[in-house]
């Protein structure tokens, strides 16, 4: 739209349809832009709103705006967005670009930004903001309200505020609705919640998700080892928190490097590269199966027949295997599986899948009766699917939890490397009950 | 903990505990108590928390609890729930309970119940909830702060209130941080904003989801035809949402039909129903593969070596298949790819196979020429290879996306579905390529 209006020169209008858009969607048409255009309708933009479109927009397009602006347009910038907008702009930047941000903004927000950086991916402190609102406990409500009317234009969040003592240690958290049900003159100390679920700065983002899911909350205090408040998780960032672990995990357990770019953003180059080395990895530890393979080849050519259950038995280890892994890494991720689960795990997965493998092996005993026949066949492959059933579901619920247990990613442990871990035993299984069955 | 103390029956101790607990932690220690103590425990909540607590539980606890209270009971801890936790809790009930709650609360509660129910799963109508607060226009910032006051309590936010005309029509809506700011006598109509982000009753919860998080929404109205506002849905509820699709996925791409219950707390015979049927779906589609290589039991019986390069061209071919149909699948769960896109989708993964396959049969055919000193059979396998993975990276993105065309779940053409696919065009091209070049 933004682009079709630039096309007219008709600014007037462009100026009025920045004023009513969204900056969300603001940011969105900014991608359609050219740089050089980009640039002129990013200073079109009403003061109060250019940061805010300037923090959703995509790293390409910042740095392309950024390196064509004035200096003192980027301390404007820079200076209006929240810092974690700031740290996240920043860590995406070049070092030369990075060099000159930074020597445009005030000391004070270059030591903040810097020590904002230093917080490892992932970490609460890599995902809070600072822009909250902190209360003394002896002042009143109507003072309270007097400092967030002061300061609530530059806070995140106006909907949790929390108390600290002189030491800036947290002593309780005070939500708006309590601030607005309660008499005026009551005490901000009397009517505070002390009971306030906080963070440390090193905490895992993924367990603060959680945290925020099971409470409902809007926000979340991150505090120090003094528990001393050093910032603020909000719930809108805590979305995006959501959406991107569980991506992650998808990525991880469909054997790719996970990538933080959307699909269609993302260049066949780096795509390429996300999967070819898994997919490598994977294709030589095959090798080990083709070498059962060919170990039994006598038994093959003894009966050829043999051979063509080969993908059934694989094929449903592989579909067996992922299933657990799956439901164990998807509960270790939601906190509803622990590491002391383990056996009651596995006594779950054993269970099931001596149900799963017995349906399965007799449907398939049927089938090859009724196909090729011949029991003796028949028993042999469904005695092999049995067995590769209960061998899967427990390597699959057992080698997520080894991973968490080692303090690897879960993920990291699913349909693929289980398939091909599996496929071997499953191959080893079948030869031995043929040659003990069939004497082959 | 209220175990401990309920094992010494110190019940103002219990009582104390209770008081100080967050409600979802109270929850949790429900679910730990006997059936008879859980109902002398439930008696013992402060009456403010009591239904907070009850909206907490997992259903059989809820069903445990409200077949020992009395009617009177059941009237108060149903008057107080927000009206989209008593739908839930109702909509978890044996018919037996659920008439004689229905009998319990007021008639006009009841039809709001009743129409709630009638949404169907995952709509918007089945989330929302009508506790909001709603204003007029025409009234002071202080008249509204008068409303917030007076309802609040009751409301399950207050944070963003909407403004309606004389027909419920919403106008727009009005944040508290923006009511804080304004002066006291501007009027509501002045400072409120007409852009509203809202949903319609028959929307897919998903899709309110990414709309949640891509403009960092706390709260959405959700709107009939006519533009009428019949209710809210809250950024609480929407992690939850967002969680329970994500898992569904998870579920789906993994061969299983989705639960809703965390893995520890489903039952064997659960688990077992939820994974056999689609085992067995594929373990019978898997026969076509047997059956390709029966067809060609003579070329294996001229060449065995070529059995032991199955499982590798098979597992690669998965794999390959299932990265892309998960980018696809993820893409399309979180808007990012549309069904439009669909040429752009192929063209990319036809490079990015192109890549990969060649990466691998390079390394294939060194590793042949290394180990079996056959530069024929090395080439072979190798462009079985290239050819399998460019097959599985077409199939993998285009499955997807046809099931999304047919307004199916397109987490249902995931890893299991592709490989059992992908493996019957591997083996074809495998021994096709094999005819021509070592004219087995």
């Amino acid at each position: 739209m933004i682009n079709e209006l630039f096309e007219t020169k008709d600014y007037a209008a462009i100026r009025q349809a920045l004023r009513e858009m969204n900056p969300v969607d603001i940011a969105e048409e900014f991608e359609e832009l050219e740089d050089a255009d980009a640039v002129r309708v990013f200073r079109m933009l009403p003061k109060d709103t250019a940061a805010d479109v300037f923090a959703y927009l995509s790293s390409d397009t910042q740095q392309g705006i950024v390196s064509k602006i004035k200096d003192a347009e980027i301390t404007n910038v820079i200076g209006d967005m929240f810092l974690d907008d700031a740290v996240d702009f920043i860590e995406e930047m070049p070092a030369g670009l990075v060099s000159r941000v930074l020597a445009n903004i005030s000391a004070e927000q270059r030591n903040l930004i810097n020590r904002f950086l230093k917080y490892p991916e992932n970490s609460a402190g890599s995902v809070m903001t600072i822009e909250y609102i902190s209360l003394k406990e002896h002042i009143t409500v109507s003072a309270a309200f007097e400092k967030i009317r002061r300061e609530g234009i530059d806070s995140e969040t106006i909907y949790t505020c929390y108390v600290t003592d002189a030491e800036r240690r947290l002593l309780g958290d005070v939500s708006a609705k309590t601030l607005l049900l309660a008499s005026p003159d009551a005490k901000v100390g009397e009517i505070m919640d002390t009971a306030v679920i906080s963070a440390k700065t090193m905490d895992d983002r993924e367990e603060i998700a959680n945290e925020f899911r099971k409470y409902g909350l809007l926000a979340m205090p991150v505090v120090d080892n003094e528990r001393r408040i050093v910032g603020i998780v909000t719930v809108d960032d805590v979305m995006t928190i959501q959406e991107e672990e569980a991506t992650e995990d998808f990525e991880l357990m469909a054997a790719m490097s996970p990538s933080e770019d959307p699909y269609l953003k993302t260049s066949v180059w780096v795509l390429t590269k996300n999967r070819v080395l898994w997919l490598m990895l994977l294709m030589l530890s095959a090798t080990v199966t083709g070498s059962i393979i060919s170990g039994f080849e006598d038994a093959l050519a003894a009966l050829p027949l043999l051979v063509a259950f080969i993908p059934m038995l694989m094929d449903t280890g592989g579909n067996a295997g992922s299933q657990s892994s799956t439901l164990i890494i998807r509960g270790m991720a939601l906190d509803e599986v622990e590491l002391g689960d383990v056996f009651k795990v596995m006594w779950i997965e054993l269970r099931v899948s001596m149900l799963c493998g017995a349906a399965l092996a007799a449907v398939n005993f049927l089938r090859i009766l009724v196909m090729n026949r011949d029991a003796v066949l028949g028993l042999t492959v469904s005695l092999a699917l049995f067995a590769t059933v209960v061998l899967a579901k427990l390597v699959g619920c057992m080698l997520p939890m080894g991973a968490k247990k080692l303090h690897w990613d879960p993920a990291v442990m699913a349909s693929p490397v289980i398939t091909t871990i599996v496929d071997a035993g499953a191959l080893l299984l079948y030869f031995a009950i043929a040659r003990a069955l069939m004497g082959v």
